[in-house]
């Protein structure tokens, strides 16, 4: 247990930088520790929030409520069992240590949020993570077989086995997933690995705007092409890419609206899927460039990967909305955007998994700035409204943690909500594990951010 | 509301033939109908139990507590969106017309439980059914986007929406899969399609004994091959099989134990596969024939089709135990059935979906001979108790109902058992949704069975 100021400044915050002092730091060393303490906080109500690295972008891990804070991140031990496809892993391994170890064997573990270099695997659980690649291979809940932890009043439990169909008793596996660290303590996870895709093929493509780059992803799913990443870059995000580098993503052709594009698979397969996606993305491309080798695949990426740091151009503090609409409100929603930069004053950067819907909407602003932190929170509330209104989902991969609660209501109905409310009563009588997350609105833009910079940051 | 006698016969059994009768049976009109009915079963605590066409196998539609039964069979309308690949379908739609009419526009339902051209949707979402392309395919959970319906409590409740990421609450939609008609009254689901393979390639290899079969089914596993069907069949299964149709499966060789495999895909895709597998399962095989065409592929399939009506010819009744172990402990799985039938005296012919280690353990005996009675009562105990052992799961597909409620303490610790009852009462406080499931122990081969042949059994 660490009591010093360094350990619960570090507790104290995750990337939503909403700070709230844990009162102490847990590190436990076995599961009879994390059995014990539960007891305890059950006993003394103290609230107790488990974290991982803290790239949560929601305030998921920040200890709301004070109290105690059980860091998970040293539980680091992975197993992998190369022939019947299965990792072991604990809670505190990164995530990109273990992608990285299947494909050195030949597996592949999909699920790709873009902080894997640097989040834990407790936290995909956590969250239910997705990232790029969602639309062809899913997301965390399709490769988790089994979870095994603690209740939140201290009994130890597993759901789910190392079997590919287990179907006794209730799918609390799945209840556990994506339910923020407010149901249980999972100390460890048996997940799915598939067979490492024989080869990869990488396309960029520019549009002169947003609306016929999305027209192309309507051409590619009319098509029933399943590519392995299809990233749309809005011209705002573009902008900021070109001035933070000081060079056009395609020379001579600056101010785009991008598709980056991938397809995978056995050789023969991923060669007949990308000569058809080349095909569809064609008409109106201003650009169409494909990789012929890795290097010149990382050189494609540079757009997409530089996109968070360069927005820091349009404002000091951003609100990142990882929304989701149906396919055929894409346009609708991108078209909301420019409506919303006029409404606020503020610009509004979109990118995101145009094969799955999941669009980031970006709210930049001065969060020193009262003007524009206000039209932040008019923009934020009114842009998840529309998302609702087009039959969307105002979190696809991030989860609701602080930044959402103000607007689960708008997307679940009060039978709803109270059915989720009896589940957490159910699982935590005395409401100690991560209290004040999801359920109570914390409006986060009227916080302070905490001046804080994270490795996963990149600012530059 | 019918409370004739045939519609009450009709309404009080499943394919477990266990029969409790109820006092009416409801054919609701619309969801106010049903959300009225839930609210009168709470305010009379009467007892309501949904059902589709009754193909369960372990008694879950059965009323066991008597009161109404809530017939969904006539909600039957579906909807293809043949552009984002999604289906939109009532509870009562008979899955293979949903199969079918997906595969007419170029996509693909992968779910596929034997029960296929009888069941209903309502009862694959209730069962998380399975079937035989879980292995390359994953069961119906992996296809299912979201459900709406009703709280038991009587309020309309929608979980997850046609999105391929939602992220927002408590994953209910998963926890209501599987939960055997208990947590909810399901009204409506959103399936996922996918593109549907262009190309499938059949083969049957047959063994001289069930340690040579299953040591291919490991060398498939060990090559990574995936094929989307691998089912294994023991020397019991086929000895009924060319008893009943009077021919051996292969001319001129009786009595082996067969895999029957598929690869499916792109043609290229599925010809390298289906070239791979054929060296892979060589080693040892007696027999190895592939198919040229579909005619005789369906030719092949034969001697799978016909193992569950000719397992008649080793006793009137069967239990049927759709237990699944790890990879590695399949050939201990396979020795045991034979102690069993040692020990018992009673068949215990076993065939299953082998690449993801789910199979179907019979025991067959004569209802009207005490003697055989106990000696199954005490097989399906020794059995699940090995299974449990051996790091398996009691059920793969059927989940728990009636049959497997003895069981279930074996699979979870009472801690687990605790959870889910907490969720039930937090779902259900008054107990009317399908009450005397999953959780109280019933021996039901203590019971008389009723006395009924359905058009699914194929007695022939």
């Amino acid at each position: 247990m660490a009591t010093d100021k360094p350990s619960l400044e570090k507790a104290s915050v995750d990337s939503a930088k909403i700070r709230q002092m844990p009162s102490a730091v847990i590190r436990p060393a076995s599961e009879e520790d994390i059995s014990a303490l539960l007891r305890l906080c059950n006993e003394r109500r103290v609230p107790l929030t488990v974290r991982g690295a803290g790239t949560a972008t929601t305030g998921a891990a920040t200890p709301e409520k004070g109290g105690w804070v059980l860091d998970l991140s040293g539980w680091k031990h992975f197993e992998l069992d190369t022939t019947a496809g299965w990792a072991y892993a604990q809670p505190g391994v990164i995530l990109k240590d273990l992608q990285e170890a299947a494909e050195k064997t030949g597996w592949f573990y999909p699920p790709d949020p873009s902080s894997h270099a640097y989040c834990t695997v407790g936290g995909t659980l956590a969250t239910n993570a997705g990232g790029l690649r969602a639309a062809k291979y899913g997301v965390t809940r399709d490769y988790v077989a089994a979870l095994e932890g603690f209740m939140p009043t201290g009994e130890w439990v597993r759901w789910g086995l190392n079997l590919r169909k287990f179907a006794s008793g209730y799918n609390i596996r799945d209840l556990w997933l994506g339910s923020e660290g407010t149901l249980g303590v999972i100390t460890g996870a048996v997940l799915k690995l598939i067979p490492k895709p024989a080869s990869r093929r990488t396309l960029l493509c520019g549009y002169p705007d947003e609306m016929t780059a999305l027209a192309a992803v309507r051409r590619v799913q009319e098509a029933r092409l399943v590519p392995s990443v299809l990233e749309f870059l809005d011209r705002q995000s573009v902008w900021c890419v070109e001035k933070f580098t000081g060079e056009a993503v395609s020379p001579g052709h600056p101010g785009l609206s991008y598709l980056l594009v991938e397809a995978d698979g056995s050789e023969s397969a991923c060669k007949a899927d990308a000569s058809k996606l080349k095909k569809v993305l064609a008409m109106n491309a201003v650009v169409q460039r494909e990789a012929a080798d890795p290097v010149e695949a990382e050189r494609l990426w540079m757009a997409r990967r530089k996109c968070s740091p360069a927005m820091f151009l349009m404002g000091d503090t951003k609100l990142n909305e990882d929304v989701v609409v149906p396919w055929e409100k894409q346009a609708e929603l991108l078209e909301y955007t420019l409506k919303l930069r006029e409404e606020t004053g503020l610009a509004t950067p979109t990118f995101g998994h145009a094969a799955d819907g999941n669009f980031h909407v970006h709210l930049m602003y001065d969060a020193k700035n009262p003007a524009q932190r206000k039209a932040a929170a008019l923009g934020v509330g009114r842009l998840m409204e529309e998302v609702v209104r087009l039959g969307g989902a105002i979190t696809g991969e991030h989860g609701i943690g602080l930044s959402k609660s103000p607007f689960l209501r708008l997307q679940h109905s009060e039978a709803e909500v109270a059915a989720m409310q009896r589940v957490k009563a159910a699982f935590d009588p005395n409401g100690i594990l991560n209290p004040g997350k999801i359920f109570t609105p914390v409006e986060i833009w009227k916080t302070a951010r905490a001046e804080v910079t994270f490795p996963w940051e990149h600012r530059r």
